[in-house]
């Protein structure tokens, strides 16, 4: 099958880069010269127009994508075409005006739900899709064949193919992706004028729900404008919320009830995120070790419980404030629990009393 | 100095049990005999109502803290009195409306920023308070050697001492953490009613963003009703951030600028929290691991990296969705990336074709 790739940034490059890898004949084209024999030069696939494709990528910037897939329909009348945005509706709803039903049945729209915080072609990687869910949109009218390809290619990739529809696609991402951003960015931004003292009290739960705020606005600006509906529809839902949990603080204390109910409601939302590997949450105890900032320290750490053969399912580290000093959660299953903690402490580990010596409740 | 802990809950449990190892005399009281039993046979300290206590910590519930200190002052008239609740104002108020001035001079409040998942005394920890900040609300009017009583009881455990005003330090959790925590819950709350399908979309930012809404009601509402006409304060102001953002997404296309300046905006606020230890946030590469699932696969990475001797200062790990493999991201300093891409390459690891063979950009 021949691949070609229009727009050669992340995520194309990264596509080219694991197809190549893969046997397909991938072609490359960019408006930037530059970036598309960066891209070659990587290893992505071959700088060139083709004449008769069989698939064709459009992994441009998502405000031009619908533009550019209507020109890919009329260039490659033989085709199957497919994006990575990550809005759908309104980039199909664009190119149905624009085309008549027949070219539409050669439209595929796809989103791979991959990323980095880094962008452009040098930023790519070959497994980029590796395990990650990729959105496949198609209906009734889609031809089986032309489905097929554009699933074979998310599946070369590494990529977990799902099929769903564009509006669904686009209310779900919506709520998972979209809105959290713009709430990650809000919160982070209530920080720009506060005194260092006060910033200075900010733990690891304001690092986390804030993490994402570090992302690129010219990018996220594109995609919140093409998903706009739908991340205005939760970010009602959210206000509404807000609302009501303002309007409890202000009349307290009578209305207690309403704070309790939406820290609550956040525990059974929180529920609803699937665990490692899409499955229900596992229930894993954590170690903690204390550890101090000298250079291997983490490293010995790491050693050590690699000898003691524990398998660690997750490992958060957290940073202290103002002393050189941090710890770190081991996530591990809890028959594992008293292996480790007593090979860690007989090898010197600093671990709270509490786990070195936990006393039976009388 | 002799210390009186009244409430052993996770924190007085964990007070207790640093300051007796620290060779502090602690007797401990609770309104439950089987929690200060428990807190006792942990090695807190002594079950006892002692007749003439230095210091008296009040860590209670926060919504019967004010009450339990007012009886404290009348109790102990020579002790100094501190507390462990997260809100300070509405404290101070309540215990001037109950007492005189001069006793008032025994009172100086306090708040260890430090806390866990779990509560109660079971799951208290000598450590807890270890580089952690540890607030303390003084004023002109109290006396040096009671405000030095309590910075030593901070200082022996471990925490890293802050005075502050305490409606500068009610104003910063509240932006810090109250208000986060809040619509980290509110953020949650929205996947409850969505389809399966829908939240399998769900990626590590929003894992990210909402790991804080797992935490009690019962206790968040007592911190939230105490703190509630701060909190609202910040909730109004993320709540104007937000109506902007929804007017700009309603009448699009002439309001991308203030969609991205939104976004531009959380990264202005994001880079203004502390990096470890309360310096500036230094800059760190990732490398990126990936890892399939079978037992054991983490430790043998953690052995191998500690036998490269190269220092680590993050990890994150991301759990794929569908498939067994996971991505390790490692961060260590720009020097030390070369010998850690090739030393984890050469044991057979799984790193990203980038990492492997970045060729130079022409």
């Amino acid at each position: 099958m021949n691949v070609h790739i229009v727009g050669t940034g992340l995520l194309g490059t990264s596509l080219g880069l694991s197809l190549s890898r893969h046997g397909y004949r991938v072609t490359l084209e960019d408006l930037s010269p530059t970036a598309v024999q960066l891209a070659a030069d990587m290893g992505a696939g071959e700088a060139d127009h083709p004449k008769d494709p069989d698939v064709v990528v459009i992994a441009t910037p998502p405000d031009v994508v619908a533009q550019v897939i209507v020109d890919a329909l009329r260039t490659w009348p033989n085709a199957t075409i497919t994006d990575v945005a990550s809005v759908k509706t309104a980039i199909l709803d664009a190119v149905k005006q624009h085309t008549r039903d027949r070219e539409l049945d050669r439209y595929i729209g796809s989103h791979p739900m991959a990323g980095r915080e880094k962008s452009g072609a040098i930023a790519a990687r070959a497994d980029l899709f590796m395990g990650r869910p990729w959105v496949v949109c198609s209906d009734e009218d889609t031809p089986q064949e032309r489905l097929e390809q554009v699933v074979t290619i998310a599946q070369a990739v590494g990529a977990s193919v799902m099929h769903l529809d564009p509006l669904f696609h686009d209310s779900s991402v919506a709520r998972v992706s979209h809105a959290p951003q713009v709430v990650a960015s809000i919160m982070a931004a209530q920080l720009i004028d506060m005194p260092s003292e006060g910033v200075a009290l900010a733990g690891q739960g304001l690092r986390d729900t804030t993490r994402i705020a570090d992302s690129d606005p010219g990018l996220w600006t594109q995609i919140l404008a093409g998903n706009a509906a739908e991340v205005a529809a939760v970010l009602r839902d959210i206000r509404s919320d807000l609302d009501r949990v303002i309007d409890a603080l202000d009349v307290r204390p009578g209305s207690l009830r309403t704070i309790a109910g939406s820290i609550a409601a956040g525990n059974d939302g929180r529920a609803r995120i699937p665990g490692k590997h899409g499955m229900a949450p596992a229930t894993y105890e954590t170690v903690t070790v204390y550890v101090d900032d000298a250079p291997g320290t983490l490293s010995r750490l790491f050693a050590d419980i690699g000898g003691l053969g524990v398998n660690i399912e997750d490992i958060r580290i957290d940073h202290a404030t103002g002393v050189k000093l941090g710890s770190v959660e081991l996530s591990v299953v809890p028959a594992h629990v008293q292996v480790l903690v007593q090979g860690l402490s007989e090898n010197g580990w600093r671990l709270p009393e509490q786990a070195l010596d936990p006393k039976e409740e009388k």
